[in-house]
């Protein structure tokens, strides 16, 4: 592939305007739970069923958003969102009450910066001025869908990761206060051959890897550029495996500077037999973005980073027939500037 | 809404410089078989699963589309494109072959236009040179996810629509000979409260005209500016609804003007007893509008053409939970140019 070409610079910068992330129990005892703006006390979020629980988190988030970024939803040019469900249906449902044209999308969980990559898109080519991205998961809908009903009690192996309840909306806009979003990587499929629906941080860490390079290179950037390094959702085994790869594919890139969402979403001492290998689900790495990470930002302290989103794009039938676990990773530079307004 | 907001407008006018439509043995009988590059006489493609042979018709008609726009695979600079299949497995998996960045994208029947405009966005603000956007679908693995395997032989209302076996892939450059893709507009949900998954034109109808006037008013054009306004899939019953809607709000498009690539795709008479009130699915409108509607622009005879694709974003499972069927649109303008090279 020609070098230089996977990776959109943004020249004019839009803004991340304003968030919102709303997250369930398990996320409201993690050691982040100061950074959300809503936490869920119970799952199922009076709702008769997991999946209107889950519509209704985004339907929260979406609507905490409009009021964070002190605008109105007449505001908003276009929805850009998806999540882990069949036909995506958290985000359409949610968009038909937000009323404003909606590009669905499907990276699984790198959903979240797929969509801000294209959110942003909108705004720098001068397609959009007010932009809403957003994505959420929840554990009872996801468990249910894609391995076995948390209802069953199943027991899952060290490897597994439990799938964060949250949902997690960035508006981007053509000028404001905030974050900017410079730049995107469009990551390609990466697939080593792992099947293992349990495993899902060893499958994903490659293409983590894979787009992490590509943005480098792409840029002509190091490691050393971004304050911190950090992808979606690979937990204890994946972030193991990305830091041996970084060091055979020589990305020098300091333990120190290099964050997993999966694990900074959850006490992994505290909160480890139930949460496994740590946190997955679309709504990990938006959470922890939106909620926790441009707090720091906001806070000044953090200038730079890299958010890199990673997708295991199976379904449960792929998975029973046999197939690979086919993965990607979508990566956004997210930077503190000056203060235009 | 503020008008004008909801229609990209393609200044540098991205090119298809070649596409590629496989359909299967319905389809190779239906008034159209001549502008398909590729009609497979059975519908299992010797593959062991109809979500396995659903794939290859996707990786076929790319691997065609390649040849037929003269580039090599290495010259793709992204891949957009989606399905109807459980987390877009059919496309996820294509993309694994293709190896080039990969724009995962969801919106029902909607996607072939949804992806169009995605790609004709990236090439046109200058963050690609060449882009792939494609779609598919097939009648087993569809009706088996969504109503009943076809194995069943269950018995179907006359509104029942027959999905297309099939997949459409475009490629869009920056420069080259063939149609443009000068505009894209972006369509809102529109529920109207319908359940009935054996009903989806009725259900779609109200959002394909919401995105056509929302087209024009953008736009400040009169449908006689299109030589053809095209929608998706409305087949029989979508189809006349969206013409009484046309009368209600206005809409003045004459009958002879606007089509339905439903309707199209098969004979309505010699094929009605197999295909009830017509075509629908991804497939339909990709290999529609890639495989006829764009020979007849090459040969002249259209010059400037609408093509609004319809997708019912329900899932088997809201469906089951009482929900109604919220649906969408997404137009693109083609039109011949002048031949630049």
């Amino acid at each position: 592939m020609r070098i230089g070409r996977h990776t959109w610079r943004f020249a004019n910068q839009p803004v991340i305007i304003g968030t919102a992330t709303v997250v369930g129990p398990e996320e409201g005892k993690g050691p982040l739970a100061a950074d959300f703006d809503f936490i869920h006390e119970d799952l199922d979020l009076k709702e008769p069923s997991w999946e209107k629980a889950e519509r209704k988190l985004l339907e929260q988030a979406s609507q905490l958003a409009v009021v964070n970024a002190n605008i109105t939803q007449d505001d908003l040019d276009y929805f850009v969102g998806g999540d882990l469900m069949n036909q995506i249906i958290s985000n359409s449902f949610a968009a038909r009450g937000l009323g404003v044209p909606y590009i669905g999308v499907f990276g699984a969980c790198s959903t979240s910066m797929e969509a801000l990559a294209l959110g942003s898109l909108l705004v720098d080519s001068g397609n959009a001025n007010i932009v809403m991205s957003g994505t959420c998961s929840h554990n009872c809908s996801v468990e249910k869908q894609f391995r076995y009903p948390t209802e069953y009690g199943s027991q899952k192996p060290p490897t597994a990761q439990y799938t964060v309840t949250g949902a997690g909306v960035a508006i981007v806009g053509k000028k404001g206060k905030g974050p900017k979003v410079t730049a995107a990587t469009i990551g390609k499929i990466v697939d080593l051959g792992i099947k293992d629906p349990f495993n899902m941080g060893a499958a994903m860490a490659p293409a983590a890897v894979d787009t992490i390079q590509t943005h480098l290179t792409d840029l002509k950037r190091s490691p050393a550029y971004y304050d911190m390094i950090v992808t979606g959702d690979l937990a204890t085994v994946g972030y193991g495996i990305a830091k041996d790869l970084f060091k055979k594919h020589d990305i020098n890139i300091q333990t120190s500077n290099y964050q997993d969402c999966g694990l900074m979403i959850y006490d992994m001492v505290k909160q480890k037999v139930d949460v496994q290998a740590g946190g997955s689900g679309a709504a990990c790495s938006a959470v922890v973005t939106y909620g926790h990470i441009l707090k720091r930002m906001r806070e000044g302290e953090l200038k730079k980073v890299l958010i890199v989103a990673t997708g295991a794009l199976l379904s449960p039938l792929s998975y029973q027939q046999g197939e690979t676990i086919p993965c990607i990773a979508h990566a956004a530079t997210i930077e503190m500037g000056g203060d235009e307004s």
